[in-house]
């Protein structure tokens, strides 16, 4: 029969056709899609979000519930449980707090947690996660107990004030993609090339007015906990730097945030991080009963941190660390009419 | 014929069809276009770009070039030409300023124009634009003379220091959509739900720690130029509120700016402006050989502007103005190591 077969051949035709013309259409709404751009804080962790939600499942997510104005301290802890305790009846009481992580080094030893229950009830939950090995980068896995988007992170020694804490909070929620936090450093590059590590002590005045920071330390430092899964995708040489030297995670993060923000922002020149100028931050190191004094005490490890400086350079093949000079204070705190002060 | 009717008849299916399909697909794939969000600080402005464009037209626009390194200063003058020669002295030699624009209200009085000439060469053109009458918003007209997308505005007897400028500019960059600025105002909400103009002398201590602004004031502010064609655009009672008052022209721009952040971001909360730290604003209003002491002289003139909030809160239907508490200050500059330091 002619029939059916002239309509089958025009059927195919008439179906060949109107794919192609579906295909060009959608291949034209697609350029009009804005490229991965800089939508400020939010839009970079969008992209960071549904990275996430493919790896979790978007039940997963939902049932997280990531609650957006608190934030999830984490407490990497050795050696010094009893400032620890002390810094534990401080961070409880913090505003915004939804829940503290303390990231237990002292493998095969008890945490304190009996002690912690029998002195309850407490304002918050504290999780005490033990580790199998006392590894500096234990601290930046992506704790699935961690259900805010902010994660402050603390060293085991630090105590930061409340006003501290809540103000940078308040900034970080208006810069979500960076590292807001209150320790500030910078790398400096020689003449040869090499870069070297260093604080305020290294500015050269030669050079600009003032002084400028590349880096802020996550040992006090607010930020997206999507970066903890950032720091787990690094390249493994990454982990294995940071294995070796029992260091440098902190520059190591900052290298992955910068070069994150490379990668999705619309400028390139925007820091890894904000630094918010203290106004009560103290170190509770000497008061430590058993004497330990924390990793930077060894004689190499201003040394180990230029040389990781320039073994990320390589790693990554470029220097993705770029310069601010921008320090935020809180407007009319601590004094009254603090912005008509010197300081 | 059997053939040429099945087939035709087909044709008109097929045809059918398809295009149905590509409706589909196109509504599909336009739905996953990103909604007109807060593409942070260059986004918003993008669309003013837009919009300008659309007035100028694309030709004009690219005509225009507009330096992005560079600013320009608009300085409005009332009878105070002696200080004002001063002031030239001083900005002329700012780095990255790309001209200055000088408003002149002193109507039928020459322009010092040719003292200027004869005292040439200078780093930078001058253009004194000839009022026909003097008018506080004379200074917010969109002047074609302007080249560059960031303004620098300032007061006839407000002298800012070279490192404050380069220092705000740098600012300015990272928050193009915002009046970035050295003077910081606030409202306040009286319970009757009326509005009243102060500054830190209206802090509540009980209210929150610390204060908060939700106005940077013009008169020493970098802002970007598409805010005068905002301004321009404003409903004509918000012109006739200014001319009346002869007074809170600022004020109403940072009405402007907040509206149109409101419309044009993803958060609701971004204040209008940003608060940089002067290290050395002067006045220079004692100088005045005329005497002419500026309008904030007048006793009425802090009432007006608490006035003016409650008048343009009416015109606009609401209150636009945001609480921010950031205070940006320049990280090691003057002081070495003043992140250190109490201020």
């Amino acid at each position: 029969m002619r029939v059916p077969r002239c309509c089958l051949g025009v059927r195919k035709k008439c179906i060949i056709f109107p794919i192609l013309l579906i295909l060009l259409v959608g291949v034209a709404l697609t350029t009009l899609l804005p490229p991965a751009e800089d939508h400020g804080g939010v839009g970079v962790l969008d992209v960071l979000r549904r990275a996430a939600s493919q790896k979790e499942g978007p039940a997963e997510s939902r049932r997280a519930g990531t609650a957006e104005d608190k934030f999830t301290i984490v407490i990497q802890t050795y050696n010094r449980t009893d400032i620890l305790l002390k810094l534990l009846n401080h961070y409880q009481a913090a505003p915004h707090l939804q829940q503290i992580i303390i990231v237990w080094n002292n493998v095969r030893e008890q945490t304190p947690v009996k002690m912690w229950d029998s002195l309850g009830p407490h304002p918050v939950q504290v999780v005490f996660k033990e580790q199998t090995s006392n590894q500096m980068r234990n601290r930046l896995q992506a704790f699935p107990e961690i259900s805010t988007d902010a994660v402050l992170m603390l060293d085991d020694d630090t105590l930061v004030s409340v006003p501290d804490i809540t103000f940078a909070f308040s900034v970080w929620k208006q810069f979500q993609d960076q590292i807001v936090g209150f320790v500030p450093r910078k790398h400096v590059s020689t003449p040869g090339g090499v870069y070297s590590y260093g604080s305020f002590e290294l500015q050269n005045p030669e050079m600009a007015g003032g002084d400028v920071y590349s880096m802020v330390l996550i040992g006090a430092a607010f930020f997206h906990r999507h970066y903890l899964q950032l720091f787990q995708d690094q390249p493994q040489a990454v982990h294995s730097l940071v294995d070796e030297t029992q260091n440098c995670d902190d520059i190591a993060v900052n290298f992955a945030v910068a070069l994150y923000l490379r990668k999705h922002s619309s400028t390139d020149s925007r820091a890894a991080g904000i630094f918010v100028k203290p106004v009560d931050l103290r170190s509770l190191e000497k008061d430590a009963s058993s004497g330990y004094q924390g990793m930077w005490h060894r004689p190499e490890h201003l040394l180990q941190r230029s040389y990781c400086l320039n073994r990320l350079t390589q790693i990554y093949g470029s220097m993705p660390l770029r310069y601010s000079n921008l320090m935020i204070s809180q407007f009319g705190f601590p004094s009254y009419a603090n912005h008509k002060t010197r300081g």
